[in-house]
């Protein structure tokens, strides 16, 4: 990350004057990060680059989207204590936030064979670069970025101009390096949206069974082959594996950073 | 919030040129959003404060901390299309994420009647401050905000040097404004602890009988009354109701902000 | 733009203590801001903006993309003539600026009418964001904005690992809402290309007999219908309309943001 | 350049995820910058700066306002070619945009012999100060960075107050370390202002024969000796040898910053 | 200080275009910084933290709080000329500003044996951290650092609410780690503070009888153990014994930071 | 001042949490800023922001470098309760700083009829700009801002290279915006210098017999009159009428920043 953004999150959690790590002596001493629980760990470079500010020094031999079991060691840590103890809690709170978001990625992923998982723009504000790299590193995909990165057009945007006109407004107003997407609540809405030529169709809060028959009928339109189709709208662990077989592309997973527990880690020095 | 920190979020949001909004026409046009589960909501200023930027207006008859029912209205909202479907998703990021905070925060304050329920600083880099609001809006304590705001001495502090002289190194090195505070993980550092008269002693991953009879040996060494004890580590909702009855002062949950879900909300726009 | 980004470039121009301005009283005036020369504006909301910040009011009924002919007036000025001539010179740089860049892209997008006429990453640093915005307004492509909007494969890439493989790598690494671009310098590359599917083929520093050659053999192979084509390299004015006649999609050109004269505006008070 | 500023400029080149950089292996390679055509470098310690950040290593035998030719290298590079081809866009957009101002000023100090060769505040939004520092590699003026480093008196300045309360409230209110610059469109008004102890006397768009004459009269009355005397208004490549004989002392020249194309500039990778 | 805030600095010291340290060459050179008077130094880590930006070394012996006599040697410097020139007055401006503040501070510390000194929040915007560092590092105590650090309760609260009503507020809303202060007049309010479990009381502008009188009283009704009782308003190094001797804990005195004259330093070069 | 400059201030008073200014009803009062001694005011226009900030209203009859006597009313105010106590310290900082250093400066100017009193770069750290403004509404003069302003020579450049060769190289490298000031400790080194044609030459540490007898031979040497004459170096209050004296053109007095106390001010709150 860069430096301007590591130094702000120092500043929230040092404050002014930190006298915790002050009085102790700056003694040299060894640790261990340990995972308290099974999971996939992401964060490693972030949590890394805060011991290093802090002149600690942290090895480890997993990469972002390692599965560790409980009580497996993540990083061996040496430095001075009160580095260390300054370092801890920001950096645990990068591994624990994102290898929770890895955790549940990698979840889904597995039960998802066919389709990729994506996640969301519901992110933690000022957060989502860690969130995405996160989804990234279990195997998901990042979807968009933000409101610039693809068009997507939304019940919102269909509700204010209509289909039609909002797609072809989006075709002549974006570059032609990006692509559109548009939101359709029923197969209808969606041969519509191919007919144009849009390059992404999400489906949004449609069953198995309407998202099937929707396909089958792109595809009796031989309008499927150049649209990839998109799956969201409260798709759950349970439910992930029969929307996959629906011949989906895409299934998208608000919850992979809205409601994904941090993975249990914890710090344990040794002197 | 600052406008410089809002314009960070929005930035982060938003990108370098957002095609999808500028494709449909900037009519006047009316929305709610709406709550679609049963919770307490927080973010409320924030939220507005976002809609307000883009010159949007959202009105509201709730505060932070007042307790929404599935479909309840949380704002309605009137301004130009663009304006809202610009502000929408960071607007929910804060009230879902939020309000889900407050959420979590809630259920447990309703079960500890007797004792104060606080977060902790696991939380989120750069969003910190906007988690404790949302614990504090239902009625938990923020705990400290950061490593200068009180001096906690930990486990590792401990192993350091030793419960005595790290205690005696704070209490020569802090501010007559802050406090101390000694994690024990047994009776017998606890009755130390309050020996030298420090202010605060978390009992970490301790029993609830373990709790109890710390408090009553505390008790019987008369220095139970000038010293605030807390409980840590890992307690649930099930535990909760026990841990308050022993007598504990503040039950500290990492989960308030690890591993809360954020509230189902969203936005319909009305022509 | 952001009131952040605003102030940073108030800043550049005002110094720590403008005595320029303050030795003429703060009387009431008028003005108008003229263009010098026939062009295309672009930078009217940047430059309103900086005029509001120092609270004078410019109004206007070109919008960015209109053209004006010399002597034609852009802006009526009216405030405090301190505010006035403090925002006079920021004002004037976004607007020339700007305006220069969407009056060579002008240029360009009208001998090239079949073609989309995009700029490229050749912009000055900082500033990239405001000479996109001046490319669009006149007609132009912003293309992507930074390394992440979409996959772009140079000669640099294949040079390290080869074509086929890198395609590969990036169409598994790539977000599903990402295009991939693969830069070629011969016919025979951009079938190799095309036929791994990829998004757009660049066909960089080739000559219009070359293209016109390449987009046959692709034609012959079927593999021209899903993928857009653009030219690049130093392609001129007097070239472009040769170019845009092989059936090219996009014409990308360097010399919109390096190579494009500021419009030349000046401002002059009445009493 | 400060890491802050540094870290803004990548930041705006990176984006979120950069896909493009991460598909191939991060192997050890070599390369070079070269330079497409004749002109004036500037630039390289702000490239060097971009390289060094992605720990690639760039090393020259040349100075900021050094000549080159077509195909001379300016830059042997070695390190990651992920390193490299991060850094490869806005190392070059320094050193093109920053080149490009340096070789055209270098043209005008060429045909100046005798006159200093100045630039204005007329450069891009966040990037005078490369811009100026450009000027300066070549051999020309940086003029005043912005409205607090000396006291520009001009027409708008004038025509609210008139040319003698402006220079005496000038001369009131201003530091002893500041300079007085008068604009004047006539011999008349030089004269006023000389003979009111101005430093600087900027004649705006007068021809090489009002200027000759103006300074004549200055010299018969005694007035040229103390005072620095500037041209400015338009003076293109043809002219600049015509107005430096006149005996003006500075000739600024807007063009340096506002219409100087790129130096055209290209990085090749040797495995 | 962070490598952002230490950038800060140095831009509002060097401005664009250093000149003056660029006409000397850049050949190595020694000096040292030394006290120009009898005094307590503080701002050595930021005064090397300084000179190490610009790749000067800076060595001493000293630590923040250490007493110098008149042309002890602060630091012995090593470098280039250039680098220690740029690096000069702000460095000096850390150590002369914290090194007034601490040497003020040690001269009331010193003769107020019993009780302790502390400052306000009457410090320069945008450097308190520094100033509350100095005061610190001479045996003072830096007081709260701002609003939130814990609950003060001044005249123009209790003007607003009463006391009673403002200090219950307080209680229910404040942190369990944050401590209550009470700002009191006459005896008869701090019987009341205390006689309500606050943890500090201020006895504002009260005479050193009073002070005693409201101590006596607070003895007697068994309130004064478990408060902390501070003096504030006005005390002079003349008066500050006398308070101390009332009994008091904590003596603050805004003059630290708003009437301390910086400690005269001064660099020498030798060639 | 610049919001983004304001919110960095605020940030630094209010913290996380404030507590204090919410555990009172925000119900509308009125109230004052007084002056508690007599003194000049500075620093108006700064606290009436912070006081707008917060939506409370100041209204103030004064102008920066008016004169109060004690018990004068500064500002009259009016807003909410919690909007005052939010803004009070900060507004008061500036306030109380601002005017103390415009106090000791009109003391200085009111001393030295003919000559310009200046403050130097002595300054605390980010705050230079605030710190310098107050001297010129006192009446002084703000000497360079920054090491870009002007060119300063001093006993270290002139160490390293010797006078001549400096001045010579200083000559050629400045802009011809730019003044060259040469700081000299006798009559014999201003002689050369001013032979050298400087703008300014300081008399540094120097008696006022020096200085008289320094500017009396530059009379006989006919190098008087194109110089301007300042004398530096520990000038007191008591001496500085003495320096005026001696046909100096400036006195520059670094106490006027380093050693100015605060001017004693506060506020008062009327329900």
């Amino acid at each position: 990350m860069l430096l301007t953004e590591l130094e702000r999150f120092i500043e929230e959690d040092m404050g002014n004057n930190d006298v915790s790590c002050e009085i102790i002596p700056d003694c040299s001493v060894r640790g261990v990060v340990v995972s308290n629980e099974e999971g996939i760990v992401a964060g490693l470079p972030e949590a890394t680059q805060v011991f290093e500010y802090f002149e600690a020094f942290a090895s480890t031999d997993l990469t972002d989207g390692s599965a560790v079991k409980k009580d497996d060691v993540i990083f061996t840590l040496e430095g001075g204590a009160r580095s260390i103890l300054r370092a801890e809690r920001l950096a645990l709170n990068f591994l624990g936030k994102m290898s929770g978001i890895a955790t549940l990625t990698r979840r889904y992923v597995d039960r998802a064979d066919g389709a990729r998982i994506a996640c969301t723009r519901k992110t933690t504000p000022g957060f989502r670069k860690f969130e995405k790299k996160a989804v990234i590193a279990a195997g998901g995909d990042p979807h968009r970025f933000n409101l610039s990165d693809s068009v997507m057009i939304k019940d919102n945007h269909i509700a204010v101009m209509g289909l039609e006109k909002t797609v072809k407004n989006a075709q002549q107003s974006k570059s032609f390096t990006q692509k559109i997407e548009v939101e359709v609540e029923d197969a209808e809405s969606a041969v519509r949206a191919a007919g144009m030529g849009v390059d992404i169709i999400m489906f949004d809060n449609m069953s198995v069974d309407e998202i099937k028959n929707s396909i089958k009928i792109l595809n009796e339109k031989n309008l499927r082959k150049n649209v990839i189709l998109e799956a969201s709208g409260g798709i759950s662990l349970q439910d992930v594996g029969d929307y996959s077989k629906t011949g989906i592309d895409v299934i998208s997973i608000g919850a992979l950073t809205h409601s994904s527990n941090w993975l249990d880690v914890s710090l344990k020095l040794s002197m």
